[in-house]
């Protein structure tokens, strides 16, 4: 419907046909995982919390120890770039920088940045409950997005045949986060979520100064016995924004039902974004003026 | 000096030149690091246990949920075809299996096999002794041999400063396996290995088939303790064959010299390697009378 004529994306800073946004075999990222990434939604043409990304995807490849070949306003120009040749009809953003070509398929040499963007559906605009499965598994260095996401994908069919969004990590004791988004779970009217040991989320940051002024917040672990009896419990993420969690393994959350305080929550979180995308669109407007 | 004018890959089934072996930025493989793959060494045109490598394609394939888009009949033409083409010069052969191109970055569609050939360094004729780090981790669905070589890939650096060849994993209490080998310990004249919740090695497969001949094996886990009084210990893969360990962290094996058993299955792996080759080119030579 709004798929424009010619889909670009860049690739080490060079515009290029989205078709043509590939990397050789031999690329580290391919063969030996060697990648991080960020995905963000663009909304109104306004790539949301686009800053905090990058400044992420520059610690992830410093946690894995790929250097970033190009800095973050480098990438950031990029980003705006390719946004207003593929505009509109951009959901998404995803920025992938991979190990690069390596003839012996082991060293390092020049890590390739690679920028695309995605149509995904639009974030629900209605607060719906969800479903999760656990899983026993603990990420490879988990401050990193990383690419590797082997369990989950080979969780893939578990996943949708019980109907559930995510799959919730935890070490035997205690819950982490979920493959592809950040937990957090309400206790006596506290929320509380780990921060420790876990992707630092760019979803969750921004909802815990939302849930700061209305209710207490704990950064602490929790326990699977905690996940169980929680009055509720929600996860977030960039790509779906705030989603309550009504169930987990088939067993119901509280009532079952979404809650007071994951409803009021997600709510929050869609106006803290409308009022960002406000924000940048008069910003936008302003330099083009 | 032997590199062909033209160096193909086989992408699909399809010859393409090598440098044009590549994957889209979409493809699962690379977004989600959902890929398994198999190396193995030519020796004089013979792929070293080719249908040996491509049994356990299929069982990775299998394992991380990837159907295998051509049968390993197939995949064995191909590699030979691949091998006629890039002759001479070939030391070895890179198997890749990736998720495909995905659209949404989750969703499997087609998966991707591409074979391409390497020119690593000739495996070494003399028996040298080396040395490996350890590291606390547990492969994800270790019985795959899957792309997923992030924590070995961050480690690179220090193994290299350290002198080492490979990294050691253990989970605390026994170890695994390296992250690009197969372990074996010397206790008391016997060969002691981990089978079971490690890489099914080929290496070790062919390997324990001829230490049999000449001492008691035993298959089961080995402490980090067992290690570090080890008489003996060495590694084996598809790449170096069976390498001598004089020392480990820093910290010398048994005298910190070649042991007498390391010596010895080294070179009966070597006198293997060559038997198996001398009766493949028998066997090519008969077919093309």
């Amino acid at each position: 419907m709004t798929t424009p004529a010619t889909r670009w994306a860049i690739l080490d800073g060079q515009r290029v046909p989205h078709e043509g946004a590939t990397v050789h075999v031999s690329d580290l990222g391919l063969r030996r995982a060697f990648a991080v990434f960020e995905i963000f939604r663009v909304e109104q043409g306004v790539p949301l919390f686009l800053e905090t990304h990058l400044a992420r995807l520059a610690h992830s490849a410093g946690a894995v120890g790929l250097p970033l070949p190009r800095d973050v306003d480098a990438l950031a120009g990029d980003v705006h770039a390719l946004l207003e040749a593929n505009a509109p009809g951009v959901t998404a953003v995803h920025v992938l920088l991979s190990g690069g070509p390596s003839d012996d398929g082991v060293t390092l040499e020049q890590p390739t940045c690679v920028i695309t963007t995605l149509d995904l559906p639009p974030r629900a605009t209605t607060v719906t409950g969800a479903t999760l499965i656990t899983h026993r598994h603990t990420r490879e260095l988990p401050e990193a997005k990383s690419t590797n996401y082997l369990s989950a994908m080979h969780l893939a069919t578990t996943m949708r045949a019980a109907g559930a969004i995510d799959v919730l990590y935890h070490d035997g004791v205690d819950v982490t986060e979920c493959a592809r988004s950040a937990l957090a779970v309400v206790l006596d009217d506290t929320l509380v979520t780990r921060r420790k040991g876990v992707l630092e989320s760019v979803s969750m940051t921004n909802l815990l100064g939302l849930a700061r002024e209305r209710m207490a917040v704990e950064e602490r672990a929790i326990t699977l016995g905690e996940l169980r009896a929680a009055d509720e419990v929600l996860t977030t993420g960039s790509v779906r924004g705030v989603v309550p969690i009504t169930a987990i393994d088939g067993r119901p959350i509280g009532a079952g039902t979404v809650g007071p305080h994951a409803h009021a929550l997600s709510t929050a979180f869609a106006e803290h974004v409308a009022r960002y995308v406000a924000a940048r669109r008069g910003g936008l407007a302003a330099e083009t003026r």
